[in-house]
C-alpha cells in the first residue's frame, strides 16, 4: 500500500503543473472542482507523478483508457517531451478522443476488450513503458494530492465523498486523509448500474462484474473494476459506498451546471449525486469532459 | 479615486467570504473565473466590502441591478443578518430574479428606467442603506482584491483584460495593478453594441449612449454606464479597449463550457472573447449565471 509520505513527495512534484483547485460551498457541503484541470478531470496527477518518476522515458509511453486517462498521459508526455501511443475503445465520447490528439498523441482505437492486449503489444514494439490508469502506486499517490488539499482548505471537514470505478482515485485521497484524520468518513460513490465495489465490500471481497453491464451506466469513465492494490486500499481505508441512479447523475450534472456554474460530466458527477442523498461533506467534481450535446440536452431535460 | 490600500484592507475583511478564485490556463493565456464565486460573479467582493463598513445598516440596505449585483447584496445581507430590498428592472433573466428570492431578499420588478428612483423610495421610506452597484468606493475596492490576486499568483502578467459596464469592476482591478506594476497592461472589454466607453476614451471625455441602444446586446450585465467616479479612474488607469461582436460573445460561451469547462454567462465571457483576439494574457469571467435554455442553444449553435 502507498504511504502518506508517497503522496507528500507526489504533491511537490506535480504542484508546478496542476491547478491547485479551491473548495466551492454547494448547498450545505463543498465541492472539490478537478474538472478545472487543464485536461478536465483529477487524471493529470497521477499520470504527472508516474511519469515524473519513469527512469526510462525517452522511447515514450503507453496507455490505455477511456479517456480522462489518456489526456492526462498525452499532457504529461508533451510537457516532459516524450511521444505517447494512447489506446481508446471505440465507445469513447468523440470529446475524449480529439482532445487526445489535440495534446499530439497517436490515438489507437480498439474494441473494449483488446484495449490491454494492444497497449502491451505497443510496449513490446517500441520498447515504451506503460502508464496504467489506476493499478500504479504512483499513480495512486498523485491522486491523493486532493486529499491533501481538502484537508488543508477545510481542517473541520467530516466526509469525503470520491467517485470509485478503477479505484484510484479513491485510494490516494483514502490514503492521505485516513492517515491524517482517521476521524473523516470517506465514503466512495457508484453508478448503480456499475456498483461492483458495493457488492464487493458486502461480501468482504473483490467481486466481479461484467463488463457489459458496468458499461450501462451513462457515466463512461466510471465502467472500470479495481485491481488487488487498489482493492487492498479501498477495502482497508473506505468507510462506506453511496450508489446512485443515472436520473441522479444527470440531475447532479445539470444541478453542477446551474447552482455551481461548472461543467461536469456523467462520471464527475457521481459524488456530487450521493453527496445529495447526504447533504454535506466534500464531494469531488472529478471530470468536465462531456459531449456539448449531451450538457445541452441535460440542461434542457434534467 | 480609492488607493491600494483601501483595496488591500477590502482583501482583509472580505476573504473568509470569497472564493480565492486560482488562474487556469487557456490556450496561450489564463482566465480568473469569479463565475465560481458562491452567487455566480464577482459583485460578492464589493458588496460584501460595502456592507461590512456600513455604519448603519439595522435597518437593511436597499439595491437596484440587473442581476448580480442584487445577488451580491442579498448574499451580503443574509451573512450580517439584515434586511434587503432589490430592484431589479423586468427584463431580468429569470434564473437571477429567482437566486435573488432564493437568498432571503425582497424583491420589486420594475420598469428599467424606475429602478433608481425605486430604489431611493425604499431608502426613504425604511431608513435602509443603499448599497450602489459600481458607484461607491467601498465597492471599487471590493472588485480590486481581484488585482491583487492575479498579480499574487502570476507575477509576471502582461495583460490583464476586464468587462466594462458601470466600470466598478475595471477601476478597482487596475487601481490594484497600475499602482504595484505600472507596467502591466490593463485592457477593458466592451460589446460592440454597448461600447460607450470606448467611445469616450477616444473622445477624451464621458460620452453617453442611449439606454435602449446598450440594451441591445446579449451581455445583460453590461448595459450599464460608467459614473464620474468610475469614469475618472477608467480615463486614468486603463490601456486600451477591445469590442467585441455578439458572435464573438456567444462563440467565448460555448468554448468555456467546451475547453475550461466553466458556466459562463454572456457578460462573463465578454473579456475572453475580447482575449481571443488578443492572444493571451489573464481575461476575468465576471459571471456565470446565464439561463440553462441559452447555455443549451449555445451548446449546441456556437
Amino acid at each position: 500500500m502507498i504511504s502518506l509520505d508517497d503522496v507528500r513527495s507526489a504533491a511537490t512534484v506535480i504542484a508546478p503543473h496542476v491547478v491547485r483547485t479551491p473548495l466551492l460551498p454547494y448547498g450545505p457541503g463543498w465541492l472539490k472542482p478537478e474538472s478545472l484541470q487543464p485536461i478536465g478531470a483529477f487524471k493529470l496527477r497521477g499520470a504527472l507523478n508516474a511519469l515524473a518518476r519513469l527512469e526510462n522515458r525517452e522511447r515514450g509511453v503507453v496507455a490505455y483508457s477511456s479517456g480522462n486517462h489518456a489526456q492526462a498521459v498525452a499532457f504529461a508526455a508533451r510537457l516532459h517531451g516524450v511521444p505517447a501511443a494512447i489506446v481508446m475503445p471505440d465507445n469513447t465520447p468523440a470529446v475524449k478522443i480529439e482532445a487526445t490528439k489535440a495534446l499530439g498523441a497517436e490515438v489507437f482505437i480498439v474494441g473494449i476488450t483488446e484495449r490491454v492486449e494492444r497497449a502491451e503489444a505497443l510496449v513490446a514494439e517500441r520498447g515504451a513503458a506503460l502508464i496504467p490508469p489506476f493499478d500504479h502506486p504512483d499513480v495512486i499517490a498523485g491522486q491523493g494530492t486532493i486529499g491533501l488539499e481538502i484537508l488543508e482548505d477545510l481542517p473541520d471537514v467530516g466526509t469525503v465523498v470520491v467517485p470509485m470505478s478503477g479505484g484510484g482515485l479513491i485510494s490516494g485521497v483514502a490514503t492521505a486523509i485516513k492517515t491524517l484524520r482517521q476521524d473523516v468518513r470517506v465514503i466512495g460513490a457508484e453508478p448503480a448500474l456499475a456498483a461492483d465495489i458495493a457488492d464487493s465490500l458486502r461480501a468482504g471481497e473483490l467481486v466481479h462484474w461484467d463488463p457489459d453491464e458496468r458499461a450501462r451506466t451513462v457515466a463512461d469513465a466510471l465502467r472500470d473494476e479495481p485491481s488487488e492494490l487498489t482493492w487492498e486500499h479501498i477495502s482497508k481505508l473506505v468507510d462506506d459506498v453511496i450508489t446512485v441512479t443515472e436520473d441522479e447523475i444527470l440531475t447532479a450534472v445539470a444541478d453542477l451546471a446551474r447552482r455551481a456554474r461548472l461543467v461536469a460530466e456523467p462520471s464527475g458527477a457521481v459524488a456530487v449525486a450521493a453527496q445529495a442523498k447526504f447533504g454535506g461533506g466534500v464531494a469531488v467534481v472529478s471530470g468536465g469532459n462531456i459531449d456539448p450535446e449531451l450538457l445541452s440536452d441535460v440542461l434542457t431535460n434534467s
